[in-house]
Order: structure tokens, then C-alpha cells, then sequence
């Protein structure tokens, strides 16, 4: 018997890997977790149905997720991550010395255990002293935070589900009451090949509430596309996401990064014609 | 009934997508052709069961092969192109006020016919006065011309099948004799993620016979992996795929580029660790 798992990005196209084995099926009060064993991909998590990471390409989103705002930052030291229970991006901010203080906040504990579990070197961060995981809701979480951030990651799922309160005005504006006065957020937000209509009205959110915002690219093979873009939005502090890029702070990271180097942030911000007129006009491809 | 095509990129992961009619399907003594409607991708072109181009996102292969080497060339006039029977690569480069003449070399006399007849967008250009079509096999005619290009481009399928003889060294060194002081070559070379075993020896024939040769990377989500990558050569007499990069040049270009800009040209080039790695060492990730 051959077992494929298809996913589909839009009702007329989607990817397919075969599969080897089902590790793990469940469902909590949140969403449907499963974690299928593929030949391509190694372990993959999905939520909902849908690809969170696969143990071959997760680094990509990891370190682009997390180290162009922390290369992006002049220092920063306390970083609030919403969602990311898997603890990727834990571990990837943990590579960078200066800072003193993460708190992860994730609403579905089941994706923290079997992660820590299936995925142990994306979680591996989870047990620093640095780290405190809050099992909550980020949407209250950031309304009642009284913290200080430097950076805050928004490592969300998609806006259907429990990450949909993740994309709305509101909430951007309590993230950027925590933010100090250098503060960036930085948040996922989707596909510009296949996510126009999302795309569109959340820069335009973005914009009303952040003094700057812009957006930068990667390549995800197991996301819609395989071109995923990431918001970039600073409290006015920082006005652009090079202000602060510094090859020496670069070279004091842990070694091994397979994605992220200082030329890639650069050029990362430098978006093809129709992707730039996605943001300046909210049309779509 | 619902019609699914899916394309295997390895034995093990693919792409799927909806089709709503199958408008051609042949065999020619080359390769197995066939055009697909979807409601994805709009008309898909397959050769050997591969997707070459669809209507929704040819824009970015045909931007990216034919405006990086032109605008990285002081003066380009005279073009020869391997492959690109569709027409799409011309197109792109007859948007150059500068050229002359363009050679077009297609092994397979059908693909033009049915792109003729089923993309009538993408081979518009193939009646210009200042094309060439020779419908003959690539290696040949270079191994037989007499004529100085300024670049050539190779436009052409997968190392397996018609394609094969591209990326063998001594097409490369044929290559570099017809081509002028400053001449460039570039080929499309695989995805990163997926072709490791090919970009490694390809590209370690590339820097045997080009002083210098380099990788530039672009987002097309129905090549495999959504990551394609480009080889850029030079005989010598241009050093760095910036020498001659000028804005005012590409601002002269007929209006409409959906995907190229100077920023993403300059990017383009800023390779990820992995792939700096696969290019050092023939590491594949």
C-alpha cells in the first residue's frame, strides 16, 4: 500500500508527500493535530489539516522568523512569542546572546508535548531558563501584558482557526503598546502568490498602527507557492530593517544556520514588481 | 468528475493540481506534449508529464532568464536562445531597445506550433523581424556557429531526455567560443532544495570553463519546490552580475515587468547557507 497525504492550498491545487507512517493523530479543543512520517520531509506536524513544519525545511521559516528581527533590533533583550508552540523560533532567538528573557505563548498545550516529543530538535529550546511558556490565549495575553518587549514574533497559523484573532487591528495595537520604544514585531502573513486577499487588508491594518511596516520573502518548499512572506513593523525607533544590521553581530551567533545570513535579510525586503503593488494598491496577482 | 493532474518532483512529493480540460496531448519524436486547462494556473504546458509553464506564473521564469543577463550586459545586441520554443524567453527579451537580432534554437518544431496556437501571449513575440527560429538540436548549432553573441540563455528542460546534452561540459565550452568579450551565459539550473545531485556537478563544470560563474535564485510555485535557480556566467570582460546594472536602462524597458526590478536582479544573487554550501562543496542539503 502507498499512502499519500495531499494538502490542499486553494480548492484546485495543493501538494502531495507520500507517507510512511502516522505517528500521531489527535484532536484537542483547539484544532486536529497529526504528525505523519514522510520519506521527503522527515516528521511533519500538521494542525487542521494543514503543513506546519516538516524536520527538512522548518529552518528556513525558524531562522528567517526570528533572526531578521533580532539582527534588525540594536539590542534586543526580552522577546514575547505568540503561538510557535513548537518551539522553533525559541530556539533560534536563543542563539543570540543578548538576550536575557523569552515568553512563549501558545493557547494549545498538546502541540508543546508532542512536539517535545515527535520534534525534539525544534524543541529542544523549551527547557532554557530563559524561556517561560504561558499556555493562554495571546490575544488576552498581550491585552494584559505589562512587559516591556524589544521584539515580538507572531508565529501564528493561518487566519482561520484559533490564529484568527491574530490578524486584526486590535491586536496589533496591544502589541504595540508592549513594544519599547526600539520595538519591531514581525508576524507571518502568508503567501503573496496565493494570499492577495489576506495580504492586502492586513498591511493595510499594519500600516495604521506601526509608523513603518514593510514585508520580507523566503523559501518554504512546503508552504503554499514555496514563497512565504513575513510583516516587518517597528514602533518608529528603528525606520528600517538595516539600520542595525551588523555582520559582527551575525558572527557572534551560534554557528549552523543553514538559511540566514546578513546579505539574505537585505535582500529579503527586495519584493517583485507585483508584490510590491500588492501593498501599495491591495490588488492581487 | 473530478480531474486532479499531479506531477512528481521526486518519488516521494508533487504537486496537484484541478484540470477542467485536456486540450492537446501528442507525441512527437522528442518528447510527450500536453496542454492542460486549470482553474489554478490558467493553460499548462507539459513536456514528458513535467509542467514547463503555466499562464499565471510564466511571468517570473521568463522576467528572470532574460532581463538578469541583459541588464548585467553593457550593450547586449545579439542573442541566442537554446530551448524556449514556447516564446516566452524572446518575448521578454525583445522589450530591450538595444537588441538586433535573436536566434532562437527549439529541437522540437511542435512546442512552437502549439504554443503558437494554445499561448498565444507567451510566443507573441516569435514573429518579430528580429527573430530567427532554427528548428534543429542546440548542441549542434552552437558547436557550428560562426556568429558572436552577446548572451546566450539555455531555456531548457531537465537534465533527462531532450535536455540531457545541455549540461555536459563540452556544450558549455561551444558556448563560450561564440560568445564576445563581454559575453554572458545563463542557463536555468534546478531547485536548491530538490537537485543537489545536478546543481553540484553543473556548476563545477561551469567555473572550468567561465572565469565566473554564480547562482541567482527566483520564486516560481509550479516548479519544484517553489525555489528555481539560474546559472550566471561570464567570459571575463563583465565580472559581477552588477557591473552594469543601471536603473535608467530598465526604466527604458516597455512598461508591465510583474516580477524583475534592480533590487530583486541585485537579490537575486544572495545566496542562502545551504545553497553557498552546495556551490562550495557539491553539498545538497
Amino acid at each position: 500500500m502507498e499512502l499519500w497525504y495531499t494538502e490542499k492550498h486553494t480548492e484546485n491545487t495543493g501538494i502531495t508527500l507520500k507517507v510512511v507512517d502516522c505517528l500521531f493523530g489527535g484532536r484537542t479543543k483547539y484544532q486536529d493535530i497529526a504528525i505523519l512520517q514522510s520519506p521527503e520531509y522527515g516528521r511533519v506536524l500538521l494542525l487542521d489539516g494543514l503543513v506546519m513544519l516538516t524536520e527538512r525545511d522548518e529552518f528556513v521559516y525558524h531562522e528567517m522568523i526570528a533572526h531578521v528581527p533580532l539582527l534588525s533590533h540594536p539590542n534586543p533583550r526580552r522577546v514575547l512569542i505568540i503561538g510557535g508552540g513548537d518551539g522553533g523560533t525559541v530556539r533560534e532567538v536563543l542563539k543570540h546572546p543578548s538576550i536575557e528573557h523569552i515568553d512563549l505563548v501558545e493557547i494549545d498545550e498538546m502541540v508543546i508535548e508532542k512536539c517535545r516529543e515527535y520534534f525534539p530538535y525544534v524543541s529542544q529550546g523549551l527547557d532554557s531558563p530563559k524561556v517561560t511558556i504561558h499556555v493562554t490565549d495571546g490575544i488576552e495575553f498581550v491585552r494584559n501584558a505589562q512587559s516591556d518587549y524589544d521584539v515580538v514574533i507572531i508565529d501564528s497559523s493561518d487566519p482561520i482557526g484559533p490564529g484568527e484573532g491574530l490578524f486584526v487591528e486590535s491586536f496589533y495595537q496591544s502589541v504595540s503598546r508592549i513594544l519599547r520604544e526600539n520595538g519591531l514585531m514581525v508576524a507571518q502573513s502568508e503567501s503573496p502568490f496565493m494570499h492577495g486577499h489576506i495580504i492586502g487588508p492586513m498591511y493595510q491594518k499594519l500600516s495604521i498602527v506601526f509608523p513603518v511596516s514593510t514585508m520580507y520573502l523566503a523559501f518554504i518548499p512546503t508552504y503554499p507557492s514555496g514563497c512565504w512572506s513575513f510583516a516587518w513593523c517597528s514602533k518608529g525607533g528603528v525606520t528600517t530593517p538595516v539600520d542595525h544590521l551588523d555582520t559582527r553581530r551575525y558572527e557572534e551567533l551560534q554557528p549552523g544556520l543553514k538559511y540566514y545570513n546578513p546579505q539574505v535579510h537585505r535582500s529579503s525586503f527586495n519584493l517583485p514588481n507585483f508584490i510590491r503593488e500588492m501593498l501599495s494598491n491591495g490588488s492581487s496577482l
